[in-house]
């Protein structure tokens, strides 16, 4: 009989989502300090979030009337509130920001932020524990009339949120008095018996728990059940709009895919997998499951965005993917990550980490500029030369430093600054490495530390730092797309599947060192023969990144749109490294074509003589793609993802 | 020198948009009275529109509310008025559409309906002629405050257009009163100098033309002359919502395209088109055809149909045209029919008499179910198997008996109780035939009549019934699609030019017979390269019909969506006319493969290995397609027009 091994995670700030020791997961997180992001590619990104991100939001909630709204409503200033109702939201998303990456590393200017910023909050609550200022200043004495839209119970969950992160990684607990006050309110008036309405934006059901966890009170997490479980009821519908968008045409244990309004259908499922988790019921957590793998075989654009129409923000039917529509707001990709990390949590299944990695790529960090300044709310997968703005979401007027609904700028920082503990988990039998980042993981007496100059490079180096005398198991992800994948520990062939964990299980020693290595070919895709807006079109990936074309690579007279690919040139594509380019990039060079078609007829007949159909011109030209991730940085222009296919190349791809 | 033919038009009731006798056009139209169907496909449609769709209109006017908005209005009877702000508008469309039907063949039924709903109108005018009865009840005492939302302007408009058809049609001036007091407020409260801001609605326009027309009050066309130049000039964007919107991003005589919301965009080039005949405005005139010609190369559907987004009911970027999320509502195929019909008159060019045929057909009739008492407000060119209606215009809810937003049908309505006056015109010259139907054409000493089981059939038997002794010209549009037309007279050709009218100056005697021949072959279409939601697909068209697969004509275990085409399959369409089917439709039989690949994996990498991505089954289905407009009138089911075309089959058209 082998001793165990000691996992145990540290007493340190626990991340997002850090289920309760009952709870019913195989995985569990580790903290802030137990996994840290040290170095390479998102070390770079987290440093941007807290050089530029915090700064420019908190500035942006003084000059856009978030903390103002606040003051208004605390009586300390006068004035009318401005904004949507959701406004106290923000604040609240930038505040878990801050208290995350005071967690990652404290500072007294930091810290000193939260508190003001804090207090300016507290003072805005009622003294039965409402808050919600706008809906105290504008609609004074009216509470819940009109719940599917005064995001009253969306804004308290955002603060929530952010006041377990501030009891987890500060010294402050302003916020979480705040917090729990809001909530007792809640209790005492929604529930069954009581006001049995449910927020058209879900949020309130994920915080909820997390306030549970966090305080022990277990009628948090039976509102928060009860909330899951009031939809579907149709309480929205007196309110107008379809029950659809508010998530609430269907209970959540019996839909079996994702509609209706992207951010909310996700964050209900986080919420929904939490309670699950929680309260160990499995017939949920199969039911999520089902959703899930609906949502990403119909519902999911390559780059892991979701939500396909503009109209309403919503989920489109199966297959209406359309890349130059695709709404994939930054919000919903952010949301699919917390639904697949309580997923990944419950079950072990290496899917949501595998989703967590295409999503945070590209669905996640387009929708900020390397700059971490701007932002795009739409991530669209093309966008044409001649594309007219009319919208401040529209993605051809590049990036904006701010938005009137300024929900996803926020989002991003707390999601960035909270990264670290989606790296690794521990479980009873070793440690889980899901993402490839240079840091290091501690769970107990096991220290490892990671290093690599991933997604560039394949390699992931795994040094065992510290271990215990007890064998324990070493499972790296491996993707499903990295076919030819190898891991080694010390010399010796791991069994490695792409799309499941290489499990080495063990006895350890400090030095002893397992080498991953991805390999990085690039690869070319295409979609399912459903996909109707991208039919005979290939994308190219690299590793974790969804590539593109953007204008800034193509000679000025040429378009975007003409650009047509031939699989035999796109599989030859060379991989460049170039440091000075978009902050450090790996481009693919490629012999791309041009078609060849001046009529303006919009519509023609078919005929057998194809040369009078348009050819690709007989020299193609020498193109280089850059990460999706990375577009709209330069001069604006158009952009696409999916190249359609080269009608008169010599071999092209089946369109089935 | 010969004698000059006379061809002037008769004393009888002038149909919509008759230019005043100094306008600048080249074509003049006929009376009500000079033109008439009287047979054939559009006499059963315009048979079953007074029969049935008439009655429903009125009914719907009764129970949704409309009538006793205007009650209510009027102080004649009490409680909340009901709908939207336009309610007003659905009352004048059937007005309208009544007259118009009146004028076609009276009776004194109708005409009572039509004197006691004038009645209730004319009861709710305000004593100084201004007239909005939602706005006069629910805003009371609030009038223009919110032009850009408000419609006020638009439903005057509407009740101009009900008015002027009254006026040419019944013995009744009730609604030609109540509308030159409500164009004299309008006259006395906008303009230069006085309220400058235009309505977020256009129809005013030319609304307020054929009133000046109708009454020769030259104010009433300055008014619709400043209101067509103050377009451009910022007037809504304090409203919020972009200037795009609201077709005030532009000046009308600047704009390059159409962009916005598409109806709006339509209508207000319609009343452009007045003003520019009106005033001899030959720039304007310009503008509107670069307009119209970069609207139908590149934000056309196949159809005709208008507006590609949801979101804002709006035009897309140019190429953008999703098959499965087509707006294409009807208003704005009736909006562009009404746009053509004037830049037909301005130029004689016969495109514009092309797109008529093209949009009456495939974008205006299938709004309309073969009943008449069932409405498509979006005309969608693709619905999947599993689509999800979650709003009254989803096409998935088929065709719905009225809308809360109830333009449409009242406008179907309008168009074909009026649908005479656009099959032919007059000239110095002679007669232009534009559209073929059974029917009449007198244009003073002359008169033709028509024969044809057009559009089944391509015959069009012409007969001079009368003739003076002056030659004239019998000009016939050869539509675009007609390659190998023929014309003969008196057994001789007439030299014939698809595109083009065929033109036969003689003299003629009655009995004279001309003979048009239209090719209905087949034919198979494919989008422009930029088209990238239909790449690689195959529509099919005979005559002015366009076709598609509806679930109906599927095995059951057959998804519509796996259907694959190939292109010498289907150029050897079988035709045949299937007198119990749908009314009577020709229907194209035709060898279609179904796709097998049962695989859910939404991308998949590109391999060489053609075997494993999916192919057709190897036998081919006999299948057959149904013109476009009678789809939705059994089953609801799945349905396309644009067809994949298969991968594997031996010979395809070129991708471009």
């Amino acid at each position: 009989m082998t001793t165990q091994p000691r996992l145990r995670g540290s007493a340190g700030p626990a991340g997002p989502a850090t289920p309760s020791p009952g709870a019913r997961v195989v995985l569990r997180p580790l903290t802030q300090q137990d996994v840290r992001i040290t170095g390479g590619f998102w070390a770079q990104r987290q440093a941007v979030n807290r050089a530029a991100s915090l700064d420019l939001g908190y500035e942006r909630l003084r000059s856009a009337g978030n903390l103002d709204n606040l003051r208004i409503a605390a009586g300390d200033l006068s004035g009318e509130v401005r904004g949507p109702v959701f406004m106290d939201s923000d604040v609240y998303k930038w505040l878990e920001a801050a208290a995350w990456e005071y967690g990652r590393a404290p500072d007294p200017g930091l810290l000193g932020r939260i508190r003001e910023v804090s207090v300016v909050v507290a003072s805005a609550q009622a003294e039965d524990g409402y808050l919600a200022s706008v809906q105290q200043v504008r609609y004074e004495g009216k509470r819940y009339t009109d719940l599917p839209h005064s995001h009253e119970h969306y804004c308290a969950g955002h603060l929530f949120q952010a006041a377990v992160a501030q009891a987890r990684c500060t010294p402050d607990r302003t916020l979480l008095e705040t917090a729990t006050r809001l909530a007792d309110h809640l209790v005492a008036t929604f529930g069954p018996g009581r006001n049995e309405e449910v927020d058209g934006h879900p949020i309130v059901e994920t915080a909820l728990v997390e306030l549970f966890r966090e305080t022990g009170r277990q009628e948090y997490l039976d509102l928060a059940s009860w909330f899951v479980e009031a939809r579907g009821r149709g309480s929205t519908a007196r309110h107008g709009e379809a029950p659809t968008y508010f998530c609430d045409r269907l209970r959540v244990r019996d839909a079996t895919s994702v509609e209706g309004h992207a951010v909310r259908a996700v964050y209900l499922r986080a919420g929904a997998a939490d309670v699950a988790a929680e309260t160990g019921d499995a017939d949920l957590q199969a039911a999520l499951g089902r959703q899930w793998e609906a949502m990403t075989n119909e519902k999911m654009y390559l780059t892991g965005g979701l939500g396909s129409r503009w109209d309403l923000e919503q989920f489109g039917d199966p297959y209406e993917l359309p890349p130059d529509r695709a709404y994939a707001e930054t919000c919903a990709a952010i949301g699919s990550i917390q639904w697949a990390w309580r997923m990944l949590l419950s079950s072990g299944d290496p899917r949501y980490a595998d989703l967590i990695e295409r999503t945070l790529y590209n669905a996640v960090l387009p929708g900020m500029s390397l700059s971490g300044t701007e932002y795009f709310y739409v991530n669209t997968l093309h966008l044409r030369d001649d594309s007219h703005p009319d919208d401040e979401r529209s993605p051809a007027l590049g990036r904006q430093g701010w938005f009137n609904v300024a929900c996803c700028p926020p989002n991003v920082m707390r999601l960035l600054a909270s990264l670290d503990t989606y790296l690794a988990t521990r479980s009873d039998r070793g440690v889980q490495v899901h993402q490839f980042a240079t840091g290091t993981v501690e769970a107990g007496e096991v220290c490892i530390s990671l290093a690599t100059d991933y997604p560039w490079q394949g390699e992931v180096r795994i040094e065992v730092l510290a271990s215990g005398d007890a064998p324990w198991e070493l499972a790296l992800r491996i993707p499903q797309w990295a076919e030819g994948a190898t891991v080694t520990h010390g010399g010796l062939p791991a069994d490695v599947r792409p799309g499941e964990y290489a499990r080495i299980h063990r006895s350890w020693s400090g030095g002893d060192v397992v080498v991953l290595s991805l390999p990085l070919a690039t690869r070319l895709v295409r979609p399912h023969p459903r996909m109707d807006a991208v039919r005979d079109c290939i994308a190219m990936e690299r590793g974790p990144l969804v590539y593109c074309l953007e204008a800034s690579d193509v000679p000025e007279e040429v378009a975007v749109d003409d650009v047509r690919i031939r699989v035999h040139e796109a599989a030859a594509a060379r991989p460049e490294h170039c440091n000075d380019l978009l902050g450090g990039v790996t481009i693919l060079t490629t012999r791309l074509c041009v078609l060849d078609d001046a009529s303006t007829e919009p519509y023609r007949a078919v005929t057998a003589d194809a040369e009078a159909q348009g050819r690709a011109s007989p020299g193609p030209l020498e193109l280089q793609l850059i990460p999706y991730y990375a577009w709209g940085n330069r001069t604006p222009g158009a952009m696409r993802i999916w190249l359609p296919q080269d009608a008169n190349g010599p071999e092209r791809a089946s369109r089935a």
